[in-house]
């Protein structure tokens, strides 16, 4: 298997990539992985299972996504989604421009036939640790009901295949419970789902109930799930903040925050999107993944990981013949 | 002056409202307030300034909205929403079922003329403690560009009257901040909230950065709006949830706990939305508060204070006033 890295990807990039990169080789021996980057002076020479692919260009986080993507055709980004086309690689992962990334997969590695819409699907955590993965958040702002019946069957597949939940149950994100609630979109798509049998539709979710896990898949359409993901990361980072400052604010204070601490890392770290890999972009040709902007060495390890179920579990071809069926 | 109350409305009502009436009733002598409600027995008598209003029947929180105040034409919902229609009281405010109200706003009260869709205000608690005016958060899920434009006006009269923000700053809740960003909707919202000149636009927000502040009122449709407001309490609790259970886990974290425990309580009063008030029904033709279902007598206090701010800083008469000039 050959997975591909983006070195130009990521806050700490490109040293948390070659990093986590270095673990992952020799951790799995059957993997060859390939850092796509400019400068061959970054990796260590002699490294086992490590390839280097050299490009004149990448794309940094504030371009324009879809103008980059278009004009640096020797970017990091563009060539790693060309080799996924090309089946030079079996998947590519990126730390770097989130819009980027999501424009060059369907430009240069295309979608699977049948599917209207990628859909970038984060694992939102929840507060038992299994974690909701949660589709569209931004990859198509603007859905339509067939679209997010779409993101319910992909969505389906990856959680059972890669999250390794058993049917996984599906909700629709609402502003109710009840049926006939929401907007034009949401009515019609909870009809659509509610007749589609290759999935398990448990029917509307509301926005307070994510973090108990209410469902394992939750579509919606990008604006709205864009708006879920960030909210709730500015709400715990926020929360997280006030309580460092309270529980620095005096000695005693310090003192008693010391011995709760090991718990308070703890339950951080559960909340923390990095541990649960990166947001894969489904419903494209080949595995791209999108690692978190501030992936560390242990995120890109945990994202090479979930390529690498992303591959052998055969994702993609599941994919490929569940839209070529309802083609039919 | 006189306000009505809804005896049937929130999890601790009557006894939260008349709890809560009666402190105010002591406390601001030139009010009288009204308790709408089946029982008379409930008000205790010879109370100074308070009155009871009878009514034969209440909507219950799970009742639908449109039908139910439709059919319980003399439920306390509708009947204090006619009071405010026929100028019987000033204000009317309940902490009973949302969408009833919404709805009895509408049809009973009625909407100040030029304005298209009234929304729901509520105050986010914000880190500094200030908080911020969100609308709409779910009166009119699905809305058009020009009712963003209104909602600005109507949000930055209401927070500059009532909140006591000197020209509050306008943002637009958006999937990011450059202009151009999200869909048709906050695209077309966004030039004419740039046009507009009686409202301080700074342009789009991301749903990360609510908590901190970026602006003193947020316009979004009430689909976001809603999934915002649901998702910020949802995090919150699930955290504070998290919290408690760490901190009672062991009996030395119980006793560390109680040391941090003045300045978390604090930090969780901040948090809360019911110290904020209730949510104005901005647009109609005067004060409708909506109480936060949880209310206790001293968020039943706190809404008396802002129907009395509502009122005498004529929040009503200066959106009329502000409607009649674009009219022209």
């Amino acid at each position: 298997m050959r997975i591909a890295f983006d070195l130009h990807g990521g806050d700490y990039a490109p040293h948390s990539v070659i990093e986590g990169v270095s673990i992952a080789a020799k951790n799995w021996r059957d993997t060859t992985f390939v850092l796509i980057g400019q400068d061959p002076d970054l990796v260590p020479p002699g490294l086992d299972h490590i390839e280097f692919h050299q490009v004149t260009e990448h794309i940094d986080p504030d371009d324009e996504p879809v103008r980059s993507v278009r004009r640096k055709k020797d970017s990091s980004i563009v060539v790693g989604c060309q080799m996924v086309k090309n089946k030079e690689v079996d998947a590519f992962i990126s730390a770097g421009n989130t819009g980027a990334l999501m424009a060059a997969g369907l430009f240069y590695t295309g979608r699977i036939k049948g599917i209207e819409r990628p859909a970038l699907a984060p694992v939102f955590p929840t507060l038992s640790g299994k974690g909701i993965l949660v589709l569209d958040v931004g990859a198509n702002p603007e859905a339509k009901p067939e679209h997010l019946r779409q993101y319910a069957i992909m969505g389906s597949i990856y959680a059972s295949k890669v999250l390794g939940f058993e049917e996984p149950r599906v909700g629709l994100l609402n502003i109710g419970t009840e049926t006939g609630k929401g907007i034009q979109l949401t009515k019609e798509a909870f009809k659509l789902l509610e007749k589609e049998s290759s999935i398990r539709f448990i029917g509307n979710t509301e926005a307070r109930d994510v973090l108990y896990g209410p469902c394992e898949v939750l579509v919606c359409d990008g604006f709205s799930g864009n708006i879920l993901l960030k909210n709730a990361e500015g709400v715990a980072k926020a929360i997280f903040e006030k309580l460092k400052s309270e529980f620095t604010r005096t000695w005693i204070n310090k003192l008693a925050a010391l011995i709760l601490s090991p718990g308070l890392k703890r339950f951080k770290k559960e909340m923390d999107y990095k541990e649960h890999g990166g947001a894969p972009l489904l419903g494209l040709a080949g595995p791209i993944i999108k690692a978190h902007g501030s992936s560390d060495a242990k995120a890109i390890f945990n994202a090479a990981r979930q390529a690498r179920l992303f591959v052998t579990q055969q994702v993609t071809e599941q994919m490929k013949q569940e839209f070529a069926k309802t083609k039919e």
